[in-house]
């Protein structure tokens, strides 16, 4: 199908741009699905007119920035991320603030219950987490895929590894950490210099280091 | 409290001893609830009347062998999975047998769909997660540590690691890659193999090696 220039723009599935946009309602909107899951609803059980009578605002509000709830959830949680960390100038800088990202991102979760409950629940909830994946976890996984990138092409990772596995080596185990153990360390604020540099140099004892040397 | 000898045994609270057991009827009780899952029922629909009539036997052949249909639930998904792999004779070998017994259970959990199911709800039934962490995650973290511990006694790994980031370095990343990535490779069979040896040797490549040999 070509593109044509004139057409009318494609149907608008985010919030709607050239409105003034109310960061007051915007609020009161999330305040009011906070409100609601800290009274015990579900994500499934939330409806657009119960989220309208807890925010006290029109369903029409609502539906003038987000076309469904899916919608206005994956925004919501979205939005309680951080953005991703700016390049530091070194690769071994960029791995430790990915890592460093997601530790604080686990700390959060932690204690902000109304991710932790949208995350536990979106795994029941297939489109939501569909939705979730690539609104949030694909960005974050891209974004490490490329200080990796840039890492092998300098040399400063071995270029005989696949990126993919790098990734996971980089990203799975403050990942366990953050999002499989609730029960873990998080707190050590040198934790990520420490699983990247560990990461780096490698664990062999020296048992083994000479014969791998 | 003393413990006194002499004293009934607690209560049982797993399948009964001292009665012969019926491995037809629990596998047609497995059968029911797979049977039930298939057709839609979720994990919170499930109910002990349901699964008896789904596996043609009475309730109480069901409360003979478990007191609920938690315990029950628990049952079928440990014994979905694969005994712990025994020690190879080295460390290296431990670790990737480790890592090795984790892929295969990220393949089965993909093709065993009633795993999949239980896994994926248990996020939001925190009753169940909280004994499957017990009887099947707490294990399978205490045989990583204990290789982890052996490596770092022997000198296969390095001792100025404390043993949780050991182990988070060591099964972080095939968790990642079986749990949280439904997209990613698991097919590749030097995959436990590649993932200890690159976490072993390190993964700086020469750029960062000689600053950090």
């Amino acid at each position: 199908m070509k593109t044509d220039p004139t057409a009318a723009p494609p149907p608008c599935t985010g919030p709607r741009r050239g409105r003034p946009r109310s960061e007051a309602a915007e609020q009161a909107i999330f305040a009011g699905v906070e409100e609601l899951m800290a009274a015990g609803t579900s994500l499934a059980e939330l409806t657009i007119e119960g989220i309208a009578t807890a925010a006290g605002v029109g369903k029409a509000t609502i539906y003038r920035r987000w076309p469904n709830k899916e919608a206005l959830l994956i925004d919501m949680v979205s939005r309680l991320e951080e953005p991703l960390p700016e390049s530091t100038g070194s690769i071994r800088g960029d791995l430790v603030a990915m890592v460093e990202y997601m530790r604080l991102r686990g700390l959060a979760k932690r204690s902000r219950w109304v991710l932790k409950a949208a995350l536990g629940q979106m795994h029941s909830w297939p489109e939501l987490h569909a939705a979730y994946r690539e609104r949030v976890i694909a960005p974050r996984r891209e974004a490490a895929r490329q200080v990796i990138r840039r890492g092998v092409a300098g040399g400063e990772l071995r270029a005989d590894l696949d990126e993919e596995l790098l990734g996971d080596l980089l990203i799975g185990p403050i990942l366990a950490r953050s999002v499989l153990w609730d029960d873990s360390d998080l707190d050590d604020p040198q934790l990520a210099e420490r699983m990247v540099d560990a990461l780096l140099d490698g664990v062999a004892g020296p048992a083994l280091r000479p014969a791998r040397a």
